[in-house]
C-alpha cells in the first residue's frame, strides 16, 4: 500500500474512534454494563468460530517456528474462552470510575471547585500474542468510557479478528457504536507508525511487550505513552531477616511462576548471613531445577553456581535461572537495584524497621514489597479487578493499572456570576 | 560544538540531576523548606546582580527587536524580585506532598497495600522569556523532591544565570546538592535535542510556550511530556441564561486581562437571545477597544463587526479581539468547541440544570466553568498555591498543575511472609 494510503487509513481509524469516544463519554453506566454483558455472551456464542480461527493461527505459528511458550500463550480452548467471557462480565460488575468527584471544595469567593473523573478518550493498545488481551482491554476501556484501537500481534490476527467480530456484535446489540472497539486488521509497521502520529484523535498509547516494540513506539509516538515493560525484580535478604521467611519468599518469587514479569531475577543477600542463608536456599532452588549464577563471594559459598557476568545483573530471564549477589550492606543492595533494576517490583526481607523504611524510601520502583513475594505485584492481588497491565512508567499510572487508571479528570468550576478582579 | 559533545553534555546534565534526585527523595521536609527560604534570601541578597544582568538582556532584546509584550515579560525590578522571593517562601509554607498515603487497605490475605506519594525524579522544564519561571519552577520542584533542569529562552539567559547563581547558593547553604537545580547555560537546539533523548535520567519534560517549541519537543522527546499549550477559550451564552450575568462574565473573560491563556477568544451565543444580548455586550466591548469578528448571523445584528473567517475560530488572539458566533442550540455550541477549541477552559452561562449538565459532561476541556469567567482557570484561584502552569494534556495532570502534580506514587506492600499460590 502506498504511504499516503497508510496515512489516510490511520486518519480514518482515529476519526472513527474519536466520534465513538464522544458518544461513550456521554453514555451512562447501565448501558455500558449491558454492552459488556452482551460482549461476553457474543464471545460464548461465537466460541466455535473463535476456536477455528485460533487453530489456524496456532498451525501457522508452529509452521513459522514460534517457541512453545509463544504457542502456549496463543492457544485458546473452550475453557479459556469461557474465562475470557467471565472476565468481561466481572468488569461489568466493577464500579464505574467515570463521574467520581475526586475532590471538591468551596473557595473564599464562593466558587465550587470539583475535580471530576472522566474518560481519557481514545486509547491505542499495542500487544503481542495473548488473545485474551483483546477482550480484557476492550472491556476495561469501554467500562471507563474510552474508545479503543487494538493492535495485536500478527501471529494472533485470525483469532483476534474472530474475537473482535463477537465483541463488535455485542456492542452494536447494546446500541453503542461498533467503532468503540476497533481492531487494526493489518498489523503492518507502516500503519502503526502513522497511528502513532495521530495525536489529534488518539489520547494515549499503551505498548505491552518486548524491548524492540517498546522502543519503536516510544521513538515514533507523538502521543503520550504508558509503557508496560520488563521486570528485573530483586529480593534483598537483609542481615536482620527471618531466614526461614526469607527462604520461603525467595523460593516463591523465583519458582512459583518463573515466566512472568514479577518473578525474581536477582537475589541480593547481606554478606554477614550469606554463609548461613545461601546453602539452604540454593539447595532448594537447585532441586527445583533453577540454574544459579553468582558473584565471586557467592561462589565461595556455593561452588556449583556459575559465575555471573555483567549481563546477568540486568537480565530478565523469565526462566528458571537466578543471579545471586552477596552485598556489603543495605546501601549496596539499594544501589544495585538503582543501577540494574527495571523499577518494576523489588522486595526486602527484614525484621528491622530502620532498614525497611530505608529500603521503601530509597528503592524507586513501582512496587516495593516488605516481607512478601514479588509475585503479588498484580492488579488482581491489589484488589483492582482486571488489569490493563503493569506500568513501568512513572507518569499518570504506575505499577498495576486498573480501570480507574484509564480515566483522567476535568475541573468543573461552578459560580453564580463571580468575576476576576 | 561537535555533535558528540552535545550528547556528552546532555548525558552529564542528566546524571548530575539523577544523583541529586536520589538525594532529594530521601530529604525531609524541614531541610527542603530551609533550602527554599535560603533560596529566597539569596535572591534578595543578589538582587543587584540580577537586575544588572536583566538590564543587559533587556537592552539586547530591544536591539534585537523583541515586541513590547516580550520586553515587558522579560523586565525585572526590585519589586518583581521581591515578589519572586516571596513566592518561593510561600512554596516553603505549602504542605509537603511527598510521603502522603493516597490510599491504604488490607487484603483478605493480610497484605497491607499502600499507595504512597513520591517525587517523580528529574524534571526538565523548557520555557520562554519570563524570568520568574526560573525561581517558581525550581522551588516547586524542590519542594516536591524533584531535581530540575531549567532551559529558559536565550533572550533571558543572563537574567536566568544570575537568578540561578543565587538559587544554587541558597541550596548549597542548606547542605543540599547544587545540582538539584541546573540551568542549561547554552540554549542551543542541539543540546535540547540530546536532552530530550535522555529517558534514562530524565523522567518528565514540561514545555511551556508557543506552537513551534511544543511541536519540536513532542516530536523529539522519548521522555514523557506534559504540554502547557494555548488557550482558545469559549463562553457559551445559553438561551436560558441570565443575560445581565452573561454580559458581566463575557466582558470580564475578554477584557480583564486579554493577553493570557485563560481569556475568552470566542463568544458563542444562542440564536434566540442573540438579538437581545449582542447589541448590549458588543457596545460595551467596543467601548473597551475590542475588535469584533462575527459570523453571518452576528453581523446581521452587529453590522460593525468584521466577518469572521475560518481562522478566527481557532485563533488564540491574546489581544483585544473577539470572534462571535450565533449558534442554533447548545449542541452546536458543544460541537464548535470540540472542533475549534484547545481543550483548555470553556464556560457556559445558563440557569438551566439540564443544559449545564450537558455542557459539563460533553465539553472535554481541562476546566469547564459554569456561570463564571474563564479567567478563574488558575492554580492560585483553585487554591493550589503556586502553579507549574496549566496542562493542556490529559495524562497525569490536567489544567492548573501544582506542587502535588509534580509527584507520582509507589505501591508499598507489607506482609509477614505471605506467598502466592
Amino acid at each position: 500500500m502506498p504511504e499516503t494510503d497508510w496515512a489516510a487509513r490511520a486518519r480514518d481509524i482515529g476519526h472513527l474512534a474519536r466520534a465513538a469516544a464522544r458518544q461513550l463519554a456521554a453514555t451512562g453506566t447501565r448501558t455500558k454494563d449491558d454492552a459488556l454483558r452482551a460482549m461476553a455472551n457474543a464471545m460464548r456464542a461465537e466460541a466455535k468460530a473463535i476456536l477455528k480461527a485460533n487453530a489456524a493461527d496456532v498451525a501457522a505459528g508452529k509452521k513459522a517456528g514460534l517457541s512453545s511458550a509463544m504457542i502456549d500463550r496463543l492457544t485458546l480452548s473452550s475453557d479459556r474462552i469461557e474465562k475470557m467471557a467471565r472476565s468481561v462480565e466481572e468488569i461489568a460488575e466493577l464500579r464505574d470510575p467515570v463521574g467520581e468527584i475526586i475532590e471538591g471544595y468551596v473557595r473564599p469567593n464562593g466558587l465550587l471547585i470539583q475535580r471530576v473523573r472522566v474518560p481519557i478518550g481514545v486509547v491505542l493498545v499495542i500487544y503481542e500474542s495473548r488473545p485474551n488481551v483483546t477482550s480484557d482491554v476492550a472491556a476495561l476501556c469501554l467500562k471507563s468510557g474510552n474508545a479503543t484501537i487494538l493492535r495485536g500481534g500478527k501471529e494472533a490476527l485470525r483469532t483476534n479478528l474472530a474475537i473482535h467480530r463477537a465483541l463488535a456484535g455485542g456492542i452494536q446489540g447494546a446500541d453503542l457504536p461498533a467503532d468503540a472497539v476497533q481492531l487494526v486488521d493489518r498489523p503492518d509497521r507502516d500503519l502503526l507508525s502513522e497511528l502513532l502520529r495521530r495525536s489529534d484523535t488518539i489520547d494515549l498509547v499503551i505498548p505491552r511487550g518486548g524491548e524492540g516494540l517498546i522502543r519503536t513506539v516510544t521513538e515514533q509516538s507523538t502521543i503520550p505513552v504508558i509503557k508496560h515493560y520488563k521486570g528485573v525484580c530483586h529480593v534483598y535478604v537483609d542481615d536482620l531477616a527471618d531466614l526461614d521467611m526469607a527462604a520461603e519468599i525467595c523460593f516463591n518469587a523465583k519458582v512459583q511462576r518463573p515466566g512472568v514479569c514479577n518473578a525474581m531475577e536477582t537475589m541480593l543477600v547481606h554478606k554477614t548471613i550469606a554463609a548461613r542463608f545461601l546453602p539452604r536456599i540454593c539447595k532448594r532452588l537447585s532441586e527445583a531445577g533453577v540454574e544459579l549464577r553468582g558473584c565471586e563471594r557467592t561462589r565461595q559459598i556455593i561452588p556449583d553456581a556459575k559465575p555471573a557476568t555483567g549481563e546477568d545483573w540486568s537480565a530478565e530471564y523469565l526462566d528458571l535461572i537466578l543471579a545471586i549477589r552477596a552485598v556489603d550492606d543495605i546501601g549496596q543492595a539499594i544501589d544495585h537495584i538503582a543501577v540494574y533494576g527495571s523499577a518494576h517490583t523489588d522486595a526486602i526481607v527484614s525484621e528491622d524497621i530502620r532498614h525497611i523504611r530505608q529500603f521503601v524510601r530509597d528503592v524507586d520502583s513501582s512496587s516495593v514489597m516488605v516481607n512478601t513475594t514479588t509475585r503479588f505485584s498484580d492488579g488482581g492481588e491489589y484488589g483492582l479487578g482486571a488489569e490493563v497491565g503493569i506500568s513501568t512508567d512513572k507518569l499518570h499510572a504506575r505499577g498495576p493499572m486498573g480501570c480507574r487508571d484509564l480515566t483522567t479528570y476535568k475541573w468543573v468550576v461552578t459560580g453564580n456570576g463571580q468575576l476576576r478582579m
